[in-house]
């Protein structure tokens, strides 16, 4: 049985990461403005650290740790952000991080994870290894083990990115969030829905890794077979705890074309000279492939990181 | 007989322009200090509406204009920035913008410059060309030429740039500006000497394209002549005006090597998640090949734009 995060955790997290995150800024851009005919409103977690919001659950997870629960380290499997962000979470409480990570990661990636002081364990690149390995990694270590998103205080940690930009901008129309497994999403719908009742809480998804929104209309967890995305963040099925609030909160699951994808990730580089990743512009895409009405409304969206590599652009 | 710019005009302009212009953000980045060994406080002008500091200059030349003075409209010649900037800032006042182009220049530029409603005279890819035609604009229409930087309110607004760094920033040891005709590096002279004359003022420079050193070092402006750089925004030589007040102001002049300039720019995208265009990257270059002793320095750094052509990149 697992806790469920409530809005209270949100703000609790907020208070417990503080001290330890980027208050990120919120950029908009009039040519995107009137490209779209409404106004946006970017939430710029590219510039979080490790570049991605995952640092926000990933440190409220281990900064709600006892330093004794914390002796034996914390542990996981991801060759994405959620690693780097456990990494250096870790070792700003002088712990321990075993990383999990695919043989066939990039190097790029692992050289992050390892440049936090984490320890990488690799395993061949299906989930059945990872979880196996991961298992062998608790039972070896007594390592305790964060979930990339489906965790109460990964939740609550992730949900703190649209607390700020409620804070900074009221009477949102709509909130936008990419939806993978959910982290984002469901931290996002469980504030939103607290704070500003009258803003519709809107995920988007790459329509080629539509499980999210096949999940939503079915009723039930449809579990992601085949993606076939760039959008590499948003490859993972959601979790029962994601579900749930997913479920109850968000109003409308909208998906994207790899095209929009790769035209959006395009004009915010161009238009913003800000570099985001491209799971960060599912949402732009799917507002430029006329997704939503949004004439004349005002629209968060939650830039979810920055990390690409330079060297393999998708134009 | 030239109008010669003084440390008023620069406050001046920035009463002058603050309506137009957006006050950019001064960024930092944690990794980019350790990797230096220094405290670097970067000023985004990549973030300056038509992504470069040059809308400084063209706004406080066209607003210092009058009404009757403008009914004939402006010209200049340029295929980079400066163009763009022009042609907006005439358009927020209604008057025409007359800009000559080489035939050769990008399309992307090209579309830019039409965006903002100026009309484009196409000319053959040489100085001469470029200055016959212009001369020939100027006669028919009547337009008021505004010189890309040997022009004194041109000279004043990029001056702003700095103003406000140093208003952000105070107590910097050095203050870095990237040098081309030297209209950005001659502005911010004049400002930082005036308000913080404990400041050290650098500029930075392709080792391909090494005029200004040169003629700082020989004590006379010696011409560009084939330029060699990725750096598209510093291949002009120094004006009468900007050479003046860069040898009376300026500290050093330190170069660049182009695999530097690309390493530089490479970095910025991938540890700050911003677009800065070659250009721009130069003075951070100039750093990383340790031109400069800045152990445990505070140093400013001006980011001159961020206008990059992403199917071309560098790397």
């Amino acid at each position: 049985m697992q806790f469920v995060p409530k809005c209270d955790d949100i703000f609790a997290a907020a208070e417990k990461i503080r001290p330890h995150i980027h208050r990120t800024p919120v950029l908009t851009c009039r040519n995107l403005n009137l490209l779209t005919g409404a106004e946006l409103f970017f939430k710029c977690e590219n510039f979080q650290k490790v570049g991605a919001f995952k640092f926000r659950g990933a440190s409220n997870a281990v900064f709600s740790l006892l330093d004794s629960e914390l002796k034996k380290g914390v542990t996981t499997h991801s060759s994405g952000n959620h690693a780097a962000a456990l990494a250096l979470a870790a070792s700003k409480r002088g712990a321990k991080a075993y990383i999990v990570m695919p043989r066939t990661a990039p190097a790029v990636k692992k050289a992050a994870v390892e440049s936090y002081g984490a320890e990488i364990i690799f395993c061949e690149p299906t989930l059945q290894a990872r979880e196996t390995t991961l298992a062998e990694v608790q039972k070896e270590t007594g390592a305790i083990f964060i979930h990339p998103y489906n965790n109460a205080k990964v939740i609550a940690g992730q949900g703190t990115a649209a607390l700020e930009l409620l804070h900074d901008i009221p009477e949102l129309d709509y909130i936008i969030a990419p939806v993978g497994g959910g982290g984002l999403l469901s931290g996002t719908a469980l504030i939103t829905s607290h704070l500003a009742p009258n803003t519709k809480i809107i995920a988007a998804e790459p329509a080629n890794a539509d499980d999210a929104y096949q999940s939503f209309v079915q009723g039930k967890i449809v579990p992601q077979t085949n993606p076939r995305t760039i959008a590499d963040g948003l490859l993972t099925s959601l979790g029962e705890l994601t579900f749930a609030i997913i479920q109850k909160y968000v109003h409308q699951i909208i998906t994207c074309s790899e095209e929009a994808i790769i035209q959006a990730m395009k004009l915010t580089w161009e238009r913003m000279k800000i570099i985001i990743e491209p799971s960060s512009a599912v949402p732009l895409g799917a507002l430029l492939e006329r997704k939503l009405d949004i004439k004349n409304k005002r629209i968060g969206i939650i830039i979810s990181g920055g990390n690409v590599d330079l060297t393999k652009l998708p134009w």
